[in-house]
C-alpha cells in the first residue's frame, strides 16, 4: 500500500493575521506522516503593489500580471511570506523547505493563452518534479510551495496556488494516497455566502456547475473548487475544504468534494 | 580523493545589470563538477527601501537591518533575486534550485549582539546542513543561496553574503576539495582602487591587514577578505576573488588568498 501524503493549500486572506497563520501553521506541523504545504498571498501583494503605485486588476480571482507586477508576487509570495512560514515551522518541529516552481525546476508551466483574455504572466502548471518532492520528503523535509512558477525560458508566472496545489496532489499519486485540504478562512463551501451554519458537507461536480451559474459560488472559490475536482478525476483519494483552525477535521463541519 | 566543489560568491552590484548578470550566469553553468552559487543583492534592497521610504543603513559595509528592512532583503534576496537567477540557470542547462538560510535549515545563523553596534536583524551563521546540501548536490542540483537566514526561534536574520558563501565552503570541506570564488565587478583586490592594473595577485593575511589600517581596503571589501580568510583557515583549498566575467580565471589577472 502507498504510504499517506497531505498536501494542503493554505488560503492567502489569513496570510496578514500572524497570530491566525501561526495558530494554523502548528496545527499543519502535528499532520502526521508526509505532508506539503501551498500557499497564496494575495493582499500582501495587492498591498505591495499599492505602496509602489502598481495598479492591481483582477478577473475571476486571478490577477492579471504585468512586468511590475510579476516582480512584486515574486517578491511577496517566493520571498517574504514563504520564508516566514518555513521559519516558523521550525520552530513547531517541522523541517520546512520553501520552493518556488522554478526551484528544482518543481513546477514547470505554460505561460497562459492570452485569448479570450490577456492574464500576462500568467502561468498554468503542465509538469511536477515529482521525484524531488519524493527525495525531499523521504528524508523527512517538509515543501513549502510558493505559486510561482518558471516556463524554462527563464521567465517566471504567476500561477493560481489552488491549481498548483491540486496539480501537486494529483502528479505524486503516483507515490502515495494523497489527501487534498483546501484550509481558508470560511468552514467550507457555503449555500449561502453570509451564513457559516450552511456548509455543503457533500459537494458534487454537478451541483457545483448549478451554483457556479446562479452566481453563488464565484471570485477565488471557482478555481479552487476546479482544481479540486480536477485533483479528484487525477486519482487523489480525498479532497476536502475546510477552516484553517480545523485542519484536523474533528470540530467544525466541512466540504467534501464527490465526483 | 575527495570531490570539487566549486562555491562562487556573486556580487551584489552587478545584480541590477541584467545582461551582465546573464554572462555571469552563462559562464558558472559551465564550471564543472558540484557548484553552489550564493549571492547577495545590495542596491536593489536599497532602491526598494527608498520606494518604500524606508531609510537605508550600513556600517563598515553591513546594513543595519530593522523590521522593516528584514521584510524587504527577504522579498529582494530570497525572492526576486534568487528566483530569477534560478530561472535563468535552468535556460543555461543548470538544475539550480534556490535556498534561504532557513529552507531545510541550511545556514542557522546567531543574532549578533547588539554590542558595540546594534546591526539589529542580522544573523552571523553558526550551522550550515551540509547534509542537505551534499544531498542536493548528488543528485545534480546547484543551489542558489540567498543572504538570509533563521535563529531557530522563527525569526529571519539578514547576514552577509560574503560570510556564507565562506561558512558554506568551510563546512563543506568535510565532503570536498572546495575552492571559494568571490567574483564582483573588480579584477581582484587592488592596491590603487581607481586603478584596475593594481591587482594584488596574491595577497597575504598580514598584507591585508595592512591595507586595511591604511583605509586601503574598506567598506563591502572588509567582510569579504575576513571571510576569505576565514575559509582559508578552516580547510578552504583554494580562495579567489575575481571580475564577474573571469569566473574561469583564464584571461584576467585576479587575487589569490594566501594565509
Amino acid at each position: 500500500m502507498k504510504p499517506k501524503l497531505t498536501v494542503v493549500k493554505l488560503g492567502g486572506n489569513c496570510l496578514d493575521n500572524q497570530e491566525q497563520l501561526h495558530r494554523f501553521l502548528t496545527q499543519f506541523a502535528k499532520i502526521e506522516g508526509a505532508k506539503i504545504l501551498a500557499h497564496g498571498g494575495g493582499k500582501l501583494a495587492s498591498s505591495l503593489s499599492e505602496k509602489l503605485g502598481v495598479a492591481t486588476l483582477m478577473i475571476d480571482g486571478r490577477r492579471i500580471t504585468d512586468e511590475a507586477t510579476i516582480d512584486i508576487v515574486t517578491m511577496v509570495y517566493a520571498g517574504l511570506v514563504n520564508k516566514k512560514i518555513v521559519a516558523f515551522l521550525h520552530t513547531a518541529g517541522c523541517i520546512a523547505i520553501g520552493l518556488s516552481g522554478a526551484d528544482g525546476n518543481v513546477v514547470h508551466a505554460t505561460k497562459r493563452n492570452p485569448l479570450p483574455i490577456d492574464y500576462g504572466l500568467v502561468g498554468d502548471p503542465d509538469y511536477v518534479n515529482t521525484s524531488l518532492l519524493v527525495r525531499l520528503l523521504a528524508a523527512n523535509f517538509t515543501p513549502v510551495i510558493s505559486p510561482i512558477t518558471h516556463d524554462g525560458q527563464g521567465q517566471l508566472l504567476n500561477t493560481n496556488a489552488d491549481t498548483i496545489a491540486a496539480t501537486i496532489a494529483a502528479a505524486m499519486t503516483e507515490h502515495y494516497n494523497v489527501h487534498l485540504l483546501f484550509a481558508f478562512e470560511k468552514l467550507g463551501v457555503l449555500d449561502n455566502p453570509d451564513d457559516n451554519n450552511s456548509v455543503i458537507r457533500q459537494l458534487t461536480r454537478s451541483q457545483y456547475q448549478q451554483l457556479a451559474e446562479t452566481g453563488k459560488i464565484h471570485s477565488g472559490m471557482l478555481p479552487k473548487l476546479t482544481a479540486g475536482f480536477a485533483a479528484l478525476e487525477n486519482k487523489v483519494d480525498r479532497v476536502t475544504i475546510t477552516h484553517l483552525d480545523a485542519l484536523n477535521h474533528s470540530t467544525e463541519p466541512f466540504t467534501t468534494l464527490e465526483l
